[in-house]
């Protein structure tokens, strides 16, 4: 079968893919259990912040009225008649030069409406003195002056990350409703391929992008499931294919995806009555990425090279899934970076390279993954990027400002650059 | 108790800890379960890369020495006489002008030397003609010119990415030696913490530390326990945070290392004959951070305050878990960001902010987290970072340079900036 491939941008490729994304249901999980999920409903405060009107130090509340004309030499006196403990309140209503020892976050008696810190007092028999006018509300949180019940306080569509389970806790959310987390069928194609448990043969190669798939879904806490499908005839496979989409909710495959007289797979689709969005994009490596759909369901067709294949689900799959995971920020940052390694293959299209990213006093630096003969050292294993190098230019050097995706954040530095 | 608090800087402090730390044991594990943890062993090519000669192009196999004198108008006739296809290889042994037609990465023959690029070829009835002299090896890669059989290709100590995973599946490794990941206790303490079921009463707060903590330590892929140890009387109390000590490899708690009255947590580290590294750090907020051992397991008081609490588990716990994971990067990246909002408040000693990243242009911006009475979000729930401010300063203003650590990269951006 012969195809007819027209490249399109990868800014123009995207948009399609997204646009066509659908997010997926709702369901409710403890809170305990929402780590990493996205919110699907808008939090509302259920309290006031601060729930009470609390001292901001330690010190004496007092009726800031009676500090009136406190200055200079003219010392006021004040007499403690007792204590707020934190935690506690006390409805004691205070008289004229009267004060109570309070502590910080503990709730300002209503009689009272300033605070007077420790340090700003001398001590006397039954009290303090102070030669300072105190305006209302000094040294004082007012209820609610953070936020009041009933806003919004987290949006719908935030990633629920560890400050997002403190604000669930706080605001005493023990269920919350979050979306649906897609599952994802990996399909790796190939003769070619061999287990990870193989003999290398010649001309073989074990299938190392399924697993390195699953991991990328893992890092985004997505379930992945990896299948292998072989058929001696068309109809077979059409019909396990079939079986495979019942079960999940997006298909990533990896090589089959080229022009080569072995590769099935967009004719297999095309039984399938899947869509294409497109079969050629103006990008290196990966140019043959296809992206179709079947009803809702995306079919991502990443090519069988091992650095197209990372950047691709990167720059593809990532975003169309967080769209279905409900998030409303599905792309990956972006930095601009230092190149650490010169990168002198010409470049008419824009090129995705899968790179390692590291932070040097401050600033990011990357360099493409590959061999390093100089020291027998394979960055591919340490990959947590993707540098984006615009197409129109003939190569890149070392030191050069380039633009990295990051892609991976739970690597760090050997250095503690403070 | 009176407590003598000697404050040291945040450096001295860290390496106390760091120092202090013991890696724990290794265990082994199918790699497709080894994303997240660390390579105890290094791992070594178990085959050369590339495993054969190969073709760099598509094109002829040819002996260079027959492309000898070609140029300008000499064209120099080569006769096909067999195709290599991608996954095989070819015995037969090439005669003077006799070529092989090849495709990308398949096998070159011992007896040819270069390959010509179907480019660089004019078709004859048999074969081809070029007129350009060829060098051995060229538009070919050689076995092992990558990598050689045996070397080290990842170091021990590397934490395992997707792309790790796919450097495992690559050399055959199905089982892989890592680091055991340490169990963590949490406890919280505090008379003022309710459960986050329990309505709000005056003077108490939800509590949200534990929650968050448990969330930061599922983000670095370590099991985390939440405990609430309760007991009218000391020695219960010692008891049972003994019978804790048994489960558990880290102990983190949160609040009760203040001065106030009702903190017994110094004490009864005392009496369990913990020996503590350090009880106050020249840091705000969370001055009062300790950290102490119990033989090998580190005891992390962390203070209760929300903000102090995030930085001080990003600060302190995160490298020394890490460390005992084995990792040789323990410290979390920091870039040079943009401040979106301005930090009035003096300065004297370093400022560890929990803190809003985001990502503008290719330019790191962050924000202070804290309920923003602007538009009433709460930018705690969106903390991915810690803004690191130097002491001896009066204060920041919006777009001033500040030093950031990256503590979450899950989150990404709502804009696509390439």
């Amino acid at each position: 079968m012969t195809i007819n491939r027209i490249p399109i941008s990868v800014s123009e490729a995207l948009g399609r893919v997204i646009s066509r994304v659908d997010t997926l249901s709702e369901e409710a999980v403890p809170y305990t259990e929402s780590y990493g999920r996205i919110l699907a409903e808008d939090l509302r405060a259920t309290n006031d912040v601060p729930l009470f009107t609390k001292s901001a130090m330690d010190g004496f509340a007092i009726r800031s009225e009676d500090s009136a004309g406190a200055g200079g030499e003219n010392r006021i006196a004040f007499e403690v008649v007792g204590e707020v403990p934190a935690g506690a309140s006390s409805d004691y209503v205070l008289g004229p030069n009267e004060a109570f020892r309070i502590m910080t976050g503990a709730e300002v008696p209503k009689s009272a409406d300033a605070v007077v810190m420790f340090e700003q007092t001398k001590e006397t028999e039954t009290g303090f003195t102070i030669r300072k006018t105190f305006r209302p509300d000094e040294n004082i949180a007012m209820q609610g002056e953070e936020c009041r019940t009933g806003e919004v306080i987290v949006p719908k569509g935030t990633h629920i990350n560890p400050g997002t389970v403190a604000t669930l806790a706080t605001f005493g959310y023990s269920r919350v409703k979050v979306y649906r987390q897609p599952v994802v069928g990996i399909m790796s194609t190939g003769s070619e391929l061999l287990d990870v448990e193989a003999p290398l043969e010649r001309g073989k190669i074990r299938n190392s992008n399924g697993p390195m798939i699953l991991s990328q879904l893992k890092r985004m806490n997505i379930e992945g499931r990896l299948y292998r499908l072989e058929a001696d005839d068309v109809d077979t496979l059409l019909s396990r294919m079939e079986e495979m989409l019942r079960e999940v909710d997006v298909v990533i495959t990896t090589g089959g995806v080229s022009v080569g007289d072995y590769d099935h797979l967009p004719e297999l689709y095309k039984k399938l009555g899947a869509v294409e969005l497109f079969n050629k994009v103006g990008m290196r490596p990966g140019s043959v990425t296809t992206v179709s759909f079947l009803g809702n369901k995306p079919l991502f067709g990443l090519s069988g090279n091992p650095s197209a294949c990372y950047s691709g689900f990167e720059l593809f799959a990532r975003p169309a899934l967080l769209k279905m995971m409900g998030h409303d920020k599905i792309f990956a940052p972006v930095v601009e970076a230092v190149l650490d390694e010169d990168f002198k293959k010409p470049n008419p299209f824009t090129r995705f390279i899968r790179a390692e990213v590291d932070y040097v006093e401050g600033r990011v630096h990357a360099r493409p993954s590959g061999f390093n003969k100089s020291n027998a050292v394979t960055s591919i294993a340490r990959s947590n990027g993707v540098i984006v190098l615009p197409g129109g230019t003939r190569g890149f050097e070392k030191g050069d400002g380039v633009k990295v995706m990051l892609t991976d954040m739970t690597t760090g530095t050997d250095r503690f650059d403070i």
